[in-house]
């Protein structure tokens, strides 16, 4: 056995499961927010996140909260589903790249009741830059990207995304209902 | 190289790599079981689980086996997916929190044919604690928690689910058909 | 500290992790083709796959080309959510399953425009082995089999899916929508 070797090996799985673990807790804090504070817990103090929407990308902490800020303003709550991690780590920063799942619940839906299925579910990888910091690792860079054909896996999303995405969807607006549901 | 520190850590990822695989496992045997005994290989024998059904907490296999004897009467199957999973290992003891999307075909639907879709998709949070015991980690409580507004993520469920989830759908009941059909 | 357990169980955890990163790269690079050559990064060069597609068994490179080649053809795009990693590791073969949704969208849905849902999940289990090569771990055999009643968990899929899992969908053919729509 190469202890050095070892040494080298067993850190990297340290960081891989460390960070898999961020884009766990992500989902968790933001999904059960009740503020946009949890972004300190997730992003570095500089980092910058490119979802596509609002037509800008956002620096830091006080624009990142301002986008989930105003996220919150439409979305009732999400639920991010995040698989297929690949992340590779060098030195003390590291790549990851994952699938999300974000199913949404809007809130001009709520007269709906709280018993309704989600509006829509948008689908897209995450291309991730991290940092170690003396917290542990933090999301430096996000950048969502397209899965599928338009990043629409679901119903049909808010306007939002057709600004986002470049297109409203064709022959499908104003016919489509909530996920699952007929109207 | 701490080699004492490393001994620690590699013992904490094997934990963590058996408790991922043990809620992994949990989906593929409940999936595919044919009879209720899968019960014994992943709760200890006093576990308890707090679905949110049935109006109780069951406590213990044979109340746990009772319980998924129970909703097998009404579901054809189901394909649990868990992402996101979070685990904390201190000593013989951890917690873990994941998420999990349940994709249900009712029995009430099987006139469909098999190649029908999901008649529901619940999505929720699991939040586990789990012992260390001789035949490995064994979740030791489950209590189910929603995700969305109401667990609901698609379709319309089992009546088992309003009085579980506190409310039934309001405009939607006899409008949904199944999942991603329209009636 | 039993230093040399503790070298068999870290080069164990190296290779668990190996692997689910592979089953996760299947996806990147499968789900972002251009072509069909991301298969030879993925499988052996004497692989065998049992999509239950097109009647066959697919063996070697040229053969599993040839099914990515022939499903490019109606396929547009599609999105494979990887989860619940089951991976048992001995000396230089493995042995995983996990659970699939493929979320697909088809050509022939292309008028609808890129912000479009996808037009159906299908919902599996893949039994894989794996061996040990000079490049790294890679599928020696994949076998998709169906979670469900058949292996659909939304939308009404492409016709060659009704030859391959046994049965055209009975009372839903011709009215299902695409995935969350309504007609």
């Amino acid at each position: 056995m190469d202890t050095e070797l070892n040494a080298g090996e067993i850190h990297r799985l340290l960081d891989i499961e460390e960070i898999r673990a961020l884009l766990a807790r992500y989902s968790h804090l933001c999904d059960a927010r009740t503020d946009t504070s949890f972004v300190r817990e997730i992003f570095t103090q500089d980092a910058t996140d490119d979802h596509g929407l609002f037509g800008k990308v956002f620096r830091g902490w006080a624009e990142l909260e301002d986008m989930y800020q105003r996220s919150s303003e439409f979305l009732e709550t999400a639920a991010h589903f995040v698989t297929n991690e690949q992340i590779e780590v060098s030195g003390d920063t590291s790549t990851a790249r994952s699938y999300v799942q974000c199913w949404t619940w809007l809130r001009e839906s709520s007269h709906l009741g709280k018993l309704r299925p989600a509006d829509y579910v948008l689908v897209g990888v995450y291309h991730d830059t991290l940092a170690r910091t003396p917290d542990g690792w933090r999301i430096s860079s996000r950048l969502l990207r397209p899965l599928g054909t338009g990043a629409l896996g679901l119903g049909t999303p808010h306007p939002v995304y057709f600004a986002a995405y470049g297109e409203a969807p064709v022959g499908t607006a104003g016919t489509a209902g909530t996920a699952g549901s007929a109207r």
